[in-house]
Formats: C-alpha cells, sequence, structure tokens
C-alpha cells in the first residue's frame, strides 16, 4: 500500500467536500441553476477579500492567463512598469510585459531574495511615469515573500497600479487587495483555493478600472466582468471548478482568513525550524508562508525517496533545478499532515545521508514550534 | 481546518477507490450485472484465503450476525464447546453459546492474557466430547493475539471445530483456513477490509459443513451458502458493500497477503517501540498486529486531546474503561499516517502532562523499528 501526498505548490490536497461536488454530474452552464452558484461564489469571493466590489472576473485558464490578462487590460504598448523579478515567476511578469510591448524597468535581485522596499521607492521616484509594479507576493519558485503592504503603500499616492501575483497567496494570506493598496490580484485555483488547476481570478480596484484597455480576445476583463457581475460568462465557465470553489471559498471563510493565515504561518515556521535542525538551510531570506525552499546538493535524491515513502515536493526550477526541494503548506493540510513531510525527510535522510542521529529530530523541532504557538 | 483521522479498531479510514464505488449509484441486486460482481468478489475471497473452497457466505450483518451464525448452525443445543474468554470479545462468545443453550467450558484469562496452549490442550484432553473451540484471533478490546495456528494444530486430528473470530484479523494477517486447521472463520467488513460496518463474513471447512444444522431463520447458513455458490442471496444483499469488498479484495490482493502481514506487523511493532518510549506500557503479553492498547490512567483526557489535533483513537471497554486507548493499524494506513497519530499524543502529553522532553522520541523509535526492518 503506497498513498501520494501532495506537498506540492500546485496542484495541492483537495478536501473531500470539494472532491465530492467535483464528482457530481456535470450541469449546464446556461440555467439558472448553474447562474445561482455562480452569483454565489462572487459573493463568497467578495467575503474572502473583504471588498464589496463587483471588480473580479474568472477565466477558464491557469493563474498564467489572468497575468497576460492583468498586463492586456490595464497597459498600453510603450507605457512603462517597474517589475520585480526575483524568481521564475517575476520572470515570466517581464516575457509577458515584453510580449505587450511595455517599456520594463527591471528590479532584479538574486533568487531568493525579497524587494529592497527603499530600492523600489528610488525607483518609483526616478520612474514617475511608471504606470504599474508588477510583482509577486508569494514568489513560489523561491519560497520568498515580497511585502505587498509596504508596495501597496508606496504606490498610494502615485499613478502607479499595484499588479500583485497573489496565485501562492490567495488563500494562505488574509489579503484585502482594496484596503491595502493592491489595484490588480491574481489568483489561480489549483493553489490555496484547493481546487483542480484551470481556474484563474482577476481583482481590480476602482482606480485600475479607469484604465481599462482591453486586448486580445479571450481575456477580454471589460467584457468579462460586464457579463459576470450579471451572472454569467462570455464564454464557456469551468463549470465544475466554479461548483467545488463554492465549497473551498465556504470551507475558508468557515475557518476564518485570519486563521487561516496563522495556520500558514505555524506550518510554515515550524517546518523551517524543522529543516533548520536536520541542518538544512531555507533559501529566502524572507519566507513567504505558502511554500518552503529548502537548500541541498541531494535535493533530487531526498525527493525521490520522500517519493517512494508517499511524500511528493517540488524540486528547484531553472538553474536551481537539483540544487532544492519545495514543502508546500497550502491545500487541504493541517499540522498532523506535516508530520508525514517531515517524518518521510528524516527517513530519506537515513536512505541518502546513511546516518540516523538526526530521527525525530525535526519533528522534535516542529512540535515545540506548535507547542509555543499555542 | 481539521482533519479527522480514524485510528479506531473499526470502522477504519477507507481506500479513495472504494470509496468511489460507493458514492456510484446503487444497482438492483437480482441483475445479472450485480450477480457478476457478485461471484467476482467470491473468487477474489477464495484467493484473499487462498482455498478454492465455495463454503462461505456473506451476511447484511455486523461480525457479531456472523458470530451468531456460527453458533447456531454448526453447532446443537447441550453440545460442548470450549470458550476461550480474555477480553470483551471472548465475553461474547460466552453470551451467544448460552442463548443457543451450549454446554460452556470457559478458558477464562484476564484481559491482555493470551491463551496458554498447554491448559487448552489439557482442557481438550479433559473434554473429548467438546465440539468446537470459541475463540478471537485478535481479541480487539485488549489487542491480544491468540495463536491460531497452535489451536488449529491441537484440534487438527480431534472432532472439534476451530471457531476463529477473525474480525479484526481478516487483512491484516496472511490466513489461510483451509491449511491452517481453522474449521469456521468470520470476518466484519469494517475492519481490514477497508469498508463501511454492514457485511460479515463466515467461512466453513469441509468438515464444518458435515455439522452443519441451521437454526433461526436469517443467519441459515446452509441456505444461504447454496444461494451464494449461485451468485445470489436469499435475502437482500448489502449491495454498495458488496461493490465495494471487490475493491478492497483487489487492493489487498494488489499488495499481496504476505506483505499486508508484513506492513501491520511493521507498524504495530514500531508503535510498540514508540510508545514504550514515551514511557507508556502496552496492555497485552502476545500483541496481536491489528491494533496496539496502550495502559494509561490519563487515557482519557490524551484521547481527547488527540482527537482535538484530528486523532481518533478507542478507549479501554468495560472495566478498562479509562485505563488504557488503542490506536489501530488496520485500514488505509501506511507508515507515515502513523507519524500523526505518534506525533498527536506527544502533542497530548505536553497538555496533559505538562512536559515537553517526550517530544519527537516516540516518532524517533517508530523510524528506528522502520529503519531496522528495511
Amino acid at each position: 500500500m503506497k498513498k501520494e501526498r501532495l506537498f506540492t505548490p500546485g496542484p495541492v490536497q483537495i478536501p473531500e467536500r470539494v472532491l465530492k461536488v467535483l464528482g457530481e454530474p456535470i450541469i449546464h452552464h446556461r440555467t439558472p441553476e448553474f447562474k445561482e452558484i455562480f452569483a454565489y461564489t462572487r459573493e463568497l469571493f467578495k467575503r474572502l477579500v473583504d471588498s464589496p466590489s463587483d471588480n473580479f472576473v474568472y477565466f477558464a485558464s491557469s493563474g498564467t492567463g489572468a497575468m497576460e490578462a492583468a498586463v492586456a487590460n490595464f497597459f498600453k504598448p510603450g507605457e512603462k512598469v517597474i517589475v520585480i523579478n526575483a524568481g521564475k515567476f517575476g520572470e515570466r511578469w517581464v516575457q509577458i510585459a515584453n510580449t505587450y510591448g511595455l517599456e520594463i524597468v527591471e528590479l532584479k535581485y538574486e533568487w531568493g531574495k525579497s524587494v529592497d522596499i527603499d530600492q523600489l521607492k528610488d525607483s518609483l521616484d526616478r520612474n514617475p511615469d511608471a504606470k504599474g509594479v508588477l510583482f509577486q507576493i508569494s514568489e513560489t519558485s523561491t519560497g520568498a515573500y515580497h511585502d505587498y503592504k509596504a508596495i501597496g503603500e508606496l504606490c498610494k499616492n502615485r499613478d502607479t497600479l499595484v499588479v500583485a501575483d497573489a496565485i501562492t497567496t490567495l488563500g494562505v494570506y488574509n489579503i484585502k487587495p482594496q484596503q491595502e493598496g493592491i489595484d490588480i490580484l491574481i489568483g489561480g485555483s489549483q493553489k490555496a483555493l484547493m481546487l483542480p488547476p484551470g481556474l484563474s481570478i482577476l481583482w481590480f480596484s476602482e482606480r485600475a478600472e479607469k484604465r481599462l484597455n482591453p486586448k486580445g480576445y479571450y481575456f477580454d476583463v471589460k467584457k468579462e466582468v460586464k457579463k459576470q457581475k450579471d451572472a454569467t460568462t462570455a464564454y464557456t465557465p469551468a463549470v465544475s471548478l466554479i461548483i467545488g470553489l463554492r465549497e473551498s471559498l465556504e470551507i475558508l471563510l468557515e475557518e476564518g482568513m485570519e486563521n487561516v493565515e496563522k495556520r500558514h504561518r505555524i506550518m510554515s515556521e515550524a517546518t523551517r525550524k524543522a529543516v533548520e535542525e536536520l541542518g538544512f538551510k531555507v533559501l529566502p531570506e524572507k519566507p513567504a508562508i505558502s511554500v518552503t525552499a529548502i537548500l541541498s546538493e541531494f535535493a533530487e535524491k531526498l525527493r525521490k525517496e520522500m517519493l517512494t515513502l508517499g511524500v511528493r515536493t517540488a524540486g528547484g526550477q531553472d538553474h536551481l533545478k537539483g540544487k532544492l526541494f519545495r514543502i508546500s503548506h497550502m491545500g487541504y493540510l493541517d499540522m498532523l499532515d506535516h508530520f508525514s513531510a517531515i517524518g518521510a525527510l528524516e527517513l530519506a535522510m537515513v536512505k541518502v545521508l546513511g546516518k540516523t542521529d538526526h530521527l525525530g529530530k525535526g519533528i522534535r523541532a516542529f512540535q515545540k514550534a506548535i507547542v509555543i504557538n499555542g
């Protein structure tokens, strides 16, 4: 018997309650029944981000689709944007902005670093014509956190849209875009929204609305938001994912986003304590609470052994391939689930490093971190 | 977010593959479609117990129903039976045998003890007219093991039926009733067969067949086995449980019963090492590999804390209520799942006993036991 447990930063483990509705017979998307569900999920989403605004759309796409929609709909060719690039997904902003002919001021950081807020302030001061700051709140490839509240604060009195890739943030942090100065917020279903991949979300502020200038066809935010405010869609929606979203949003709201953030904070901090106790170094200086990136020259061997035991982790990407492994805290995971991941890592170390002294010590550090946090 | 993990000796965690078919629309039991599934599960069951015999029946009942069927169908009022009584379920054999007017020679042991084989031999010698020996292979209330192979061997050349309650044995031990001298073997769905409660199984040997003498109506083994050999049933079968049984038997056979037994042996031995390292004493002298019964004056407090963390264990029964807790190894559980149970116990000890020195030590002992076993 072998179980496989997803500790990957998407897809993630899905609650039984969501799986149940995903397995139900499909309904047609142009029915009053679906319209009612669709409208209800929109009400739930407003509660999730604590904003009464109807300025948001679902797309049947991966998160990257919504990133493209942000660039294509809210910026014009030739406009200047500042891109915080400190990993694979920062790099993706650069690629998309290039595709749409924007002028890019790149704040490039070594992978694992977080944005230097003073440097960003300088850049904003030197580029008063910058129309946007594009960044990740949680850079999934490195597990680094970019302080979105500080960025929001910096841009509050400037004509600069704050464009946050929140794909591994939404459903983790108690993020309130309207209050925290975010203009465009992007989420994806297969992360902390605890759904299969295939649904993205794009939320935008009132001042972003004034800049709406759609390009392309499918990712037309103007057309789509008009339809969705009326509980329908321009094109065929991802029906079962919307129905699943109803459940996952309810689950998150029942726990309460403050508690959800607290849980992720404890699980990620305890995981860091555990792997540090086991002699590893965590890559980022300012770690996000969604995923922990752990450096090891034996990363791939450890991952393979952990998988044999029943725990699937993610590896490093691009130039960090083979140099780190990542344990996600997103999805349907609680404290006890993490014992599987840490316990499997300890057992994998026996095979890969040929030692046993460390056994139980990571778990102990994890437990102590939990006990301290009550 | 709180998950509840069943570490109870029934019901147990059910594999997704079984849950999936349990959730399918119900089919009618008098159809060729169901008949085919029914016949197929019978072929699988024969492989499970490594016997080509068709002498077995499913009942829509709990395991106790099949225990009653064993007494009612294979013994006559006034006949003498030896009952090994070392726990709640040994006591149940006494109650059922009494109900059917059998003469009982009781080999009574303190809860936690296992049968003394020499004593049983003496009893058999002194009671050559004993028509049966009734016992549990795994006494669920105490976690004690009664050596079924030795009992089978003892009765091989006597006119004494070996009646084994294998409710927490079937799907745990690689039991081969025909080769190992068992005459009547009883199983229940909600244990290691990884199904919801509601289905029992009664297998009987050729020499038991000669003693068939049904009483009552519903639990008529003679009538039922005739029907079931023809892939139908006397009364309405538990349709979805039979369909689930197809999956769970396939899962067990894919792993192979030798490996299944080995897995339970490692998980239970490692659990004993863990709880002993944590300062507990295991109740039975000869522990079964299906469930571990752990003595503690704080049993109920520990259970309550573990449940808060997401692990449901069982308590003590009857006079051991409040004095022990039981961690089951049956069902859809692997090594890593046990980290949750042991890790939760360690955390519960912090709350209940107000100490932290022990943290990680039970897990470490568990891991070392796994490493030693490869």
